[in-house]
């Protein structure tokens, strides 16, 4: 009786029919199409049989179900404490309307970084509204869009600060008040540098002998201190002055801008970001006007569209790495886009003056428990604070710190006879009494009615005075605006996102759940490891199938996005040498490598060398041999990409790391392609040494709007003593918190166990069916670069878009007429200036992909028209793209129709997604640049 | 030093900053425009003094944060074990994707009755997947929307065979394998209605002497039998056969429709929907197609909209309570929209092959475990069976539930020596294996490969064949399926639904966030109480604030939904006359009472009068006081609502009551207004004996999209012996779980505790400010119906638009011209025809209101515009409203702007709402009434 045969559906299937796109009937039509007789053929055909691993991933897939009972198993491993140890992370509030209509909230968290600016002027706005913030708090009037970590931050402004300062001395003064691992970021960046890093107290530092210093404000210890003259010495010495500091004390303190700070960096997680072990939190950083064109990271701000009308817009992307490549100094790329969203929305929640109520409570919190430990004798160190203090217990620190534990706080060790105490937003009076009790003080604590911040250090000026955050506090009125925002945006829940290079694969919802629970959301980075078992043994068991599936021997989890993790692998390769006393500093990179591999290598001290590529987008082999010859013992190593970025899996991948060896070379294999090679291809036993992972592609860590990402470095054991260091521990950390976003690894993870091995492998050959089909598909319309050997892609195609030029259509056209069809265009002008790179992803279905290729035939055809003298490219839909709701409304004088203007063939008709802007005029941007909410005025001003 | 003031604001203060949306400065303004000096003015002289409680509501108000930390404890209370009770309610796995993009989505939980199908076509094509899936699996072509649960389902279907059925006979047959809760709500509806229950074996029944009969198929207790002779029989002696059933039984068994019943009903729990210890969950209802017209419930049909284009609707809207009102055999007015949206997500998200796999998987499970019991000597009983089976243990009894219990899993207790085994979606090998080592075996069970279902009880037929069920089961597709529904309705988290007597306030995130954690959601209602403490500790505390607020002394939880609860309160009522031995029998009805009212008295037995009203909408009393005298010592009761429906506090509330009790009457204070009451009147203090609340209004349960809803009801001591019965107790139960729905008594229970005894009451106090406010900003406009002796509304207000209709301008066409606004209509024609009743809550915020003002405004002068001659109205935007991005494409011949038609004033731009449909022919589908989805040819048909 064939109808008993429950096994013939299993409804639990993750791996196989939740995950992966193609039905398996559809897999049948699509191989049909691109022309292989089964799946097995076309993988035979695509990935070179010589790189091909020999065992299979072998983990059994785990339901749903099953994974989240194992995830509800390892949060109780987990005890969450109150965290009081402070150092950068900080006990906050996520209001829960916020909670769940945007970090829980598919068409926040599937979106892409915002490079097509009509289809995110939600998430445009949103993080405007973050510089704004960021801009007001610190009192400086040009703020990023985030930054990966306060300590990458401080990094960062340090280089910075190397571009602009007048100065040309060569070293760089790190005040001893600042969070220690911030120190360590500083210290790991500045080391290949050559920049010396002069350490002590804020007083100390001499400003003729640096090129700029960094203080910290309130101090890691909390003492807070008038930086006025300091900056002043510093500015008249034509150095640099930058402020470490936090924005819920600047809602009370005086603002660095203020007392002269060129450059402020520090972190917004305590408003409203969960800790999660150490991340993803946004860091932010804002400068002086005249240096904002040197600062690195992406900037919002304020353009046009093609009717005049205000447009949102990333702003100064000339500065990006992705185009000044070889001549970049930073290699920053991800920014933390969804938290940054998340803090802006926790100041649009609470205005000025529920964020100054909040830091006033949180200060009068500290100083109560303060007064009450220094009336029953308590040494405490600390007179000028905001939330922090020092005391002084001696022997006593162990037994403070365990009776503390007992009672369910956490303090903060500092040095042998000292205790920390940092109070935040959910510090009450329960809280108060148990760290007394601690100190064995039973009496109840005399609630502070004073500050104890010197009068000069208060703050003076308003902030946050645009109306965004004068809202109406109601939650209704902030659930809608939220709402409103995540409309105007197309997101991966809406449509595919055929990014080339960026795998916007499925982001299941299964796998985003864990992330709020209280035991994975609440936990403090530097509490006592034991109470974070479950955390732990997610990492070990995560690092573990990574080796497995990489074929390295051992994983560093701290890069918090891919270029750090290329910056970290290189780092380990330069220690590495270092360690064996060579004196390697070459790095060759091929053209067509994504362009954070120069800015990475460079920051890593490292001499770029570039190798050209053939003309069939292949390294030249011949050309790489001269090379790395050439460069001989000065060989420190190469950065390959691969499959290459240019989609194809190159059959002399063995040769080129060979030839690296041979030369005492070691090989970076950029794992941004990493989806191509799942269960197929490991990159360690095909010659890398070294691989970052970007777990936001690959292992279904969602994009977030731009970020957070995750790099994880995995290297063979000959590197494993070298990976980054803790950043508790002195230098060589290249994230703020020992295990990078912690709490987003849960998605890889429960990603990694309910795909199973077999279904990662799967995935993969999926990934190249999807690439191979659409190439099959396009090829007749549009030349296809760059196919391997046997004519197959890899996961993506690159789409040949220059040969319409000398009509006058652009790769721009094509990207925003897909808009009118409801897609995020595919990766523009890279590796190869105007092309399209095309990457389905395996989470792609058949009728999403079709639909895609009928899009594009149709704009193919419209192309012709323009081609064949019908209609002029000025006048063509394909120019007016994207038609807004507005263009419909307004007189029409256009020779096509509006019906061919809105709905072109794959367009959705009654679920059309409508951009809420034409299209975004960038020059004009950047010539009038504006990185905070402008006025309502503007608004009318530039509609007219 | 005045900024040294940390309480000035409270960041955590939900009740006055986050879910009143007014803030304290625009409260000022809306004074000033009311004309009263203060809130207190307005509330004195709203509020007759003579009713005001004289003591505050004094419980404390929690933060967001301090209540889900209270509810994290209460959940800690409850234990979750593995349930094998079955009984109705069974274990299943909610898909992460439907949980997450629906249940915990303000876009779908937020949204309303789909009464304005315009707005709401997304969430009638989930219904209308549900009725097909209905239809499909029960073997009948027609089903509606979902009913409020099994047992309440079996009771309208009992009374729809009386209305129904060719036979005169005045029996009713009920088997004994029903459900023990169906059995007791069947009683308990019978014996009001004179309906005979008679109850035996299946195969005991006499159709002779009954209209109807209802089988379990399968039984209480497992058993499968051939139910075609049974149905046979009844159809030949003009009696219906109503077959309760379970759809994932039929995936594999015969369905009823082919055994020829006339009607099924049963639960749809377990499509993926939480057990929530009880509830919510869809219950459904299909029957054969010459009875659809006699079904209750809501049916969503087919139409077409003004364009020609296919529409849904909803169906024969002409049976509903609200309008037939006197005449009404049923009350049902609430269906459970979300969970029978859920539902039939989880068809769609495993179609046909995976439901029947589950099915198989299930059953085989269960034969597993029959047969392992067997082998080891247990007396199995049940030989024929889908999931379920008994054992006779004897003396054993205790003894096994307990092993069982200590192994972490419920079993059915069947009298003194039988246990009942379920098994479900959910059990897996561990599963069985605990309940073998319950009885003493350790052996592993030998996996059944064979089904235990007699060859001819096997389904034949297909089902779920409509393309929607075949959908790709990648999570992308399915996730942007649901967003596409979701973004083509309106709901609250896009604007205000100001409907009168619907109370659509905020729904907060936090107040949503318990449902789904699983020590709440996954907790049978018949297991042991011990087990859900912690619900227990929360229903306990629910009731006393209830009874605080209210003025009563006792509470019941079980009813459902409103009109159930107003059953429920008659049915107490009626009980105490009769204990009395008291003949009372006279239910006392205004003309303006809600529809249910006489519905829910005739359920009861009860002989509805209708009292007049005064000219100026309040009660006659002369014609009350006549009609009270002439009932005498007939008057069993006396329904008021209380303010009235008319939006007015009656100053003679006192007296009517005082009347009604010189008559030995009891009085029912309908709770539907009770939003304009609480902390300032109770209605157990003014006269009232019972009220229900309507919890999915005042205290904040979501709408659902028409669902679900939470009636508990309120009494006076000496009514509470008389409160509804335990289901599994016999008789007298009105709903098939003890506690309701008892899942979302945590939504009311966080919102009570949240908002405090004074935030709960402001709440009222701006209730009533906010539609005071549209009265005096409308006024000069419109005329305002109904307002109290000095001059104010209450909650709510009337607008009059009968004025319009000699320039040819209906209610209709003021409603439909809203949505071009973005806004859902008030409610239309009630409680007086061609009127317009606003009720904006006090969650809206002045700035969403003045929008409103905008448009109705903006209205009425195109109402001028049509009354002046300078427009028809046949030709006007009134009447072709709403419009559609479809009327923008399309050529324009219309005597206004595209501007104006789809702009008009109050309208937002960019993130403007686009209705999918025009405006949707009613008529037009009734005529030809379509209750399953149509063939997907049926689209472009009606497209030409």
């Amino acid at each position: 009786m064939t109808r008993w045969n429950p096994t013939s559906y299993n409804p639990d299937d993750f791996g196989n029919r939740r995950h992966i796109g193609p039905s398996p009937s559809e897999m049948e039509e699509m191989l049909k199409v691109v022309g292989a007789g089964s799946l097995d053929q076309l993988i035979e055909q695509t990935v070179p049989g010589s790189i091909r691993q020999d065992t299979s991933l072998d983990w059994p897939a785990l339901s749903e179900r099953e994974m989240l009972s194992l995830m509800r198993e390892v949060a109780g491993e987990n005890r969450v404490m109150t965290s009081l140890i402070g150092q950068g992370y900080y006990g906050t509030v996520t209001p829960p309307a916020i909670q769940r209509n945007i970090f829980e909230n598919p068409a926040w968290y599937t979106a892409y970084t915002p490079y097509q600016p009509e289809i995110a002027q939600g998430r445009l706005e949103a993080l405007l509204n973050y510089q704004t913030m960021v801009a007001d708090l610190t009192g400086l009037p040009v703020a990023n869009a985030s930054l990966l970590d306060e300590a990458t931050a401080a990094a960062e402004a340090m280089a910075m600060a190397q571009r602009v300062a007048k100065s040309k001395a060569r070293a760089f003064f790190v005040s001893d008040n600042l969070h220690p691992q911030t120190i360590s970021v500083i210290e790991t960046r500045a080391e290949p540098l050559g920049i010396e890093i002069i350490r002590g107290r804020p007083e100390d530092c001499d400003p003729a002998q640096v090129f700029g210093a960094i203080f910290q404000y309130p101090g890691t210890f909390g003492h807070i201190r008038d930086l006025t003259a300091d900056c002043e010495a510093l500015r008249k010495a034509g150095a640099v002055a930058i402020v470490a500091t936090d924005l819920l004390a600047l809602c009370l303190l005086k603002e660095p801008g203020a007392m002269g700070a060129d450059i402020c960096v520090g972190s917004a997680q305590r408003f409203g970001v969960p800790i999660g072990y150490g991340g993803p939190h946004a860091a932010f950083m804002s400068c002086r006007d005249e240096m904002k064109r040197a600062m690195p990271g992406r900037i919002v701000g304020v353009s046009i569209d093609a009717a005049g009308r205000p447009a949102y817009r990333l702003a100064l992307q000339t500065r990006e790495q992705h185009i000044r490549r070889e001549k970049a100094t930073s290699n920053v790329c991800t920014a933390q886009a969804l938290l940054a969203v998340m803090a802006s929305f926790y100041a649009v929640f609470h205005g000025p003056v529920g964020l100054r109520a909040i830091a006033q409570r949180v200060h009068l919190n500290a100083v109560t428990l303060a007064n009450a430990l220094r009336a029953a004798g308590a040494e405490v160190e600390t007179d000028a604070l905001f939330d922090t203090f020092t005391v002084r217990v001696g022997v006593g620190q162990a037994g403070i710190l365990a009776a503390a534990e007992q009672r369910g706080i956490n303090l903060r060790k500092v040095g042998r006879d000292r205790v920390g105490i940092s109070v935040d937003e959910t510090t009450d009076e329960g809280v108060i009494a148990r760290v007394l009790d601690a100190f064995g003080i039973t009496d109840p604590a005399e609630p502070a009615t004073e500050p104890a911040i010197p009068e000069q250090l208060l703050r003076e000026s308003d902030y946050l005075t645009h109306p965004v955050f004068h809202m109406n506090r109601a939650e209704s009125e902030m659930m809608r605006y939220m709402r409103r925002l995540s409309d105007r945006d197309l997101a991966l829940d809406r449509a595919m996102i055929p990014l080339g290079s960026c795998t916007m694969k499925l982001n299941a919802a299964a796998e985003m759940m864990p992330l709020t629970w209280p035991e994975f959301a609440m936990l403090h980075p530097f509490a006592p490891q034991a109470q974070a078992a479950g955390y732990h043994r997610v990492f070990k068991d995560l690092s573990d199938k990574l080796c497995t599936i990489t074929g390295y021997d051992a994983f560093s989890l701290q890069p918090n996005s891919g270029a750090q993790g290329e910056y970290a692998g290189l780092l380990t390769i330069a220690a590495y040498h270092k360690a064996r006393g060579e004196d390697r500093d070459i790095c060759l990179i091929p053209t067509s490598a994504h362009g954070t591999n120069p800015a990475s290598a460079q920051m890593c001290g490292m001499k770029v060398v570039v190798v050209k590529s053939a003309p069939n987008g292949d390294i030249d082999l011949e050309d790489f041999a001269d090379k790395a010859a050439k460069a001989g013992d000065k060989l420190a190593a190469v950065m390959i990409t691969y499959p290459s970025t240019h989609g194809v899996f190159e059959d002399t991948v063995r040769e080129v790391c060979r030839i690296t060896h041979d030369h005492g070379g070691q090989v970076y294999i950029d794992g941004a392609n990493m989806n191509a090679l799942v269960g197929l291809v490991k990159p360690g036993e095909i010659g890398g040494d070294v691989s970052h992972l970007n777990l936001h592609k690959t292992f279904a860590i969602p994009h977030g709007g731009g970020g957070p990402g995750m790099g994880p470095i995995g290297v063979k054991a000959h590197l494993a003593p070298y990976l980054p260091a803790d950043p508790r521990e002195g230098a060589g950390a290249v994230s703020a918190a020992p295990w990078g976003s912690a709490s987003i690894l849960l998605i890889s993870w429960a990603y990694i166990r309910m795909m199973g091995g077999e279904g990662l492998t799967q995935a993969t050959r999926v990934a190249i069916l999807n690439a191979n089909y659409i190439a099959s598909r396009l090829a007749g319309a549009y030349p296809i670069l760059f196919m391997g050997n046997r004519g197959r892609v890899a996961h993506e195609c690159i789409i040949d878009t220059r040969v319409f030029a000398e009509h006058g259509v652009t790769v721009d056209d094509i990207a925003k007429r897909l808009i009118d069809n409801g897609f995020h265009a595919p990766t523009m002008s890279w590796p190869v200036a105007g092309t399209l790179m095309v990457e389905p992803t395996e989470s792609e279905t058949k009728a999403e992909i079709d639909r895609f290729v009928t899009a594009m035939l149709a704009i193919r055809d419209e192309i012709t028209e323009v081609a064949e003298g019908r209609i002029s490219a000025e006048a063509s839909p394909l120019r007016h793209a994207p038609h807004t709701v507005e263009d419909l409304v307004a007189e029409w004088d256009r020779p096509y129709s509006r019906e061919q203007g809105c709905f072109p063939p794959g367009a959705f008709r009654v679920d059309k997604y409508w951009p809420p802007v034409g299209r975004v005029d960038n020059a004009y941007g950047d010539r009038n640049l504006i990185c905070t909410c402008p006025p309502l005025e503007a608004y009318a001003e530039a509609a007219e």
